[in-house]
């Protein structure tokens, strides 16, 4: 029986928590369920009658476990990692007990300020100047999204008030980035009412860098057409490759041009805090809007990302709206005001207790150790001639490729060996395309990852090579 | 020293949780800090070294306490309550731990399969038909503008594509929503690009429930007028006053004139659970989408806000887009889909947390209570000259005002007592307007809240005006 209180539940979630940490590494980083099969074990219909944690516990293991993919698991390399470390766990265990909303100040004068200290935090960590303020959304598409928004309040006259649709005095709304560009981007200009029409994906360099005369001539092109060109969008880290789009060349361009540049740094923003990696982000402090994913390369757990930006005013703009049931008497403070949730929870909190318990120092560390095993793993795979590195790795993920066999297609035998090593249990790659050919992506960025598990991928990369070479 | 690990760590924030309950009733609901004085006692540059978790928590208690808005606190009756209980925040330390991202099937199959089960559940407990499916957002504010988005989608051809701005086939969209509609649907028509100028605050009659007859003339004379009327939204328990709006009779005119309706549940939705309070939902079931809170009446930790929909494929055609890096084997399947967050935390375990240690029975139970104690409130104020009840309170939310002393101004009478009574400190209530009176809001909902807190609130009430009305 459960019934001794909060403290002995707390107890036991916590040897919960301990023992899935020692089972993880046995388990498969991707789980062995077909669709429906976790349904299957969940009842149709909701329990009328309470259960203690125990039983609750019991099912999350012997349901819910076999069906996930296990984010913190060492051997966790696709997409880009999201770890999440002790600071942060325990953060959202006292924040859900605070169930702090900063919707206003007045709700929440704590998280209010808390929030905007550890953006100001985030943003001396990272090197930017104090002309940068921010807040922390969900997700990088919310802050994208937010960003756009200020954007085209600032190119558009009157939108807020007027819209956009049935107007003879507003052309099409463009916005512009790099081919190699999150798909995040080109679903905030769906969402705004641009259109995937005025997406512009700029052509990009051998490097995948966005070739800066080609963004010229775009913008000049529609504007020359009646078109309005509302946003520019630089990455520095793109999602496939971690490619740098030459910001600063792009930055003079926008603000000869009057167009709002945001720099999307959702991955390797982190990694400005590290002096021998400035340079990748050259210029990005001329940027009207920069977001940067704490839930991606800090190890923060999901989710937390944060939106820097110069003029406040601007950002309020677009959809700033008191009703009389939330006004306050601190109506200039409320964080509500920028972007689009009312509802924010103490996500500042976790942030606040990673950079007390690890320290900038160590924060800095772990980046540098990711970068690190990156390098010796792109190291290999350049002197191994089954495999070869297909794009720049400046920051923790390597895109390579395997050599086939002679005669077999590229692609489909890369296609069947990421599925032979991920059908494997220890490690978990994902793909992508470069230009046009189908690569393997191994990220580095976890926090409970080891240099032990990136030789673990690697020797299973080349053992499922031979295995298939052989059959 | 810390260092002896994550159980010894776990166990210290445990102890600060339970001390931090014992202490918070002695504490105001509002703090005493004025702006900036928690941010004083930040410093301004993030730690180089670490800390143990002690040393957080001193800093916690000394510096962030003092600046919370206490949420859970038994006097918190403003605005809606959101309050956690136990399964609530044990759920979220586990979700923490796993920090499971749902974008993809893939990438989290237990999370993906759980939140479609666990809406299933909230769609049974308040008894909707089948028809439904949904999924979990972070805010109302996000799920009404997945909706508007996915109707924008259906009522302006290509919009997806070809965007909103500088087409000549497209005339101005418009929403329609009672005068007493929640601001995050005015902000979700900003939003989408449909401007302030076409949203129509639909009049309400003497119970603020909009009038339909007023509704249907309103979208004729914009169809007339060449304007796309895209959706009407019906609120069943406004923000300012939970009135609810005859969604019957608004359905049938959506039906006929072929407008997507949207119904705001955010707060109430909750209640469709107790068989006593159908009849208030009358007509939801003919919504195509339909907006639900747990995180406020169902005391799940903020964030969790659920979206119900009965045509997917409906709901995925604004955003869908999978780019290279995140195509899988189970495209079909991938949440990420629906709405702008790729994105997607583990909010359905709270929710499964909370069916299994609470039961429906539990949660219906504690809805109850809610009504029946803010109807005591209701009849004390309506049998005390000194107070009257300004509207209907069908849910736990009770709207009223002080009749001042004779002379005095009513307005400025109920500020004032509204601002004696939240000095107090033992409880907080909140204000809104109704026919442009000002009104107090005293809304019961807390999972922590009793019945003492309630009788205690209406005595600090009765006090504060006598005070007042003695000076």
């Amino acid at each position: 029986m459960s019934g001794n209180g909060f403290l002995d539940d707390a107890a036991r979630a916590a040897r919960w928590i301990a023992s899935y940490r020692e089972s993880m590494a046995s388990l498969p980083v991707l789980p062995r369920v077909k669709p429906g099969d976790v349904a299957a074990g969940l009842p149709e219909k909701p329990p009328e009658k309470p259960v203690p944690l125990e039983s609750v516990l019991s099912d999350l293991e012997d349901v819910i476990v076999p069906g996930l993919t296990h984010w913190n698991h060492p051997g966790f390399f696709a997409y880009f990692c999201s770890s999440s470390t002790d600071a942060g766990v325990l953060a959202e265990f006292l924040a859900a007990e605070l169930n702090q909303n900063a919707m206003l100040w007045r709700t929440s004068p704590a998280g209010t300020e808390l929030e905007q200290r550890m953006v100001d935090w985030v943003r001396r960590f990272v090197g930017l100047p104090d002309a940068f303020d921010g807040l922390i959304l969900d997700t990088a598409s919310s802050s994208s999204f937010t960003a756009l928004l200020a954007a085209r309040e600032q190119a558009v006259p009157d939108v807020r008030q007027r819209g956009l649709a049935g107007r003879r005095d507003v052309g099409p709304c463009v916005l512009y980035l790099s081919a190699e560009a999150h798909s995040s981007m080109d679903k905030a200009a769906m969402a705004a009412g641009f259109g995937l029409d005025q997406v512009r994906h700029i052509p990009v360099d051998e490097n995948l860098r966005m070739v800066p005369a080609a963004l010229e001539s775009a913008i000049r092109a529609d504007r020359d057409a009646g078109l309005i060109p509302v946003m520019v969008c630089a990455t520095i880290g793109t999602t496939s490759t971690t490619s740098v789009d030459p910001v600063r060349d792009i930055s003079e361009i926008c603000e000869r041009m009057g167009i709002w540049l945001h720099v999307d740094a959702a991955y390797a923003g982190p990694a400005a805090a590290l002096p021998e990696k400035r340079e990748e982000f050259e210029g990005w402090e001329r940027a009207d809007t920069i977001v940067l994913n704490p839930h991606k390369w800090m190890s923060t757990p999901i989710d937390c990302s944060i939106l820097l930006f110069r003029d406040a005013a601007a950002m309020r703009r677009p959809l700033a709206l008191t009703p009389e049931y939330l006004r306050s008497d601190e109506d200039g403070s409320n964080l509500m005001d920028i972007g689009l949730s009312l509802g924010r929870r103490f996500r500042a909190l976790k942030l606040w207790f990673q950079f007390r318990m690890e320290g900038a120092e160590g924060l800095r560390e772990r980046l540098r150790r990711h970068i690190a095993l990156a390098g010796e793993l792109a190291g290999w795979i350049e002197a191994d001639a089954r495999f070869e590195v297909l794009a720049p790795h400046p920051f923790s993920l390597v895109v390579f490729q395997a050599v086939p066999p002679r005669g077999a297609d590229p692609d489909e035998w890369n296609r069947r060996l990421l599925e032979a090593v991920n059908r494997d249990g220890r490690v978990f790659l994902s793909h992508t395309a470069v230009g046009g050919r189908f690569a393997l992506r191994l990220a580095v960025g976890s926090a409970r990852g080891t240099e032990a598990s990136v030789i673990e991928a690697w020797h299973i990369l080349k053992d499922q090579y031979d295995q298939m070479a052989a059959d």
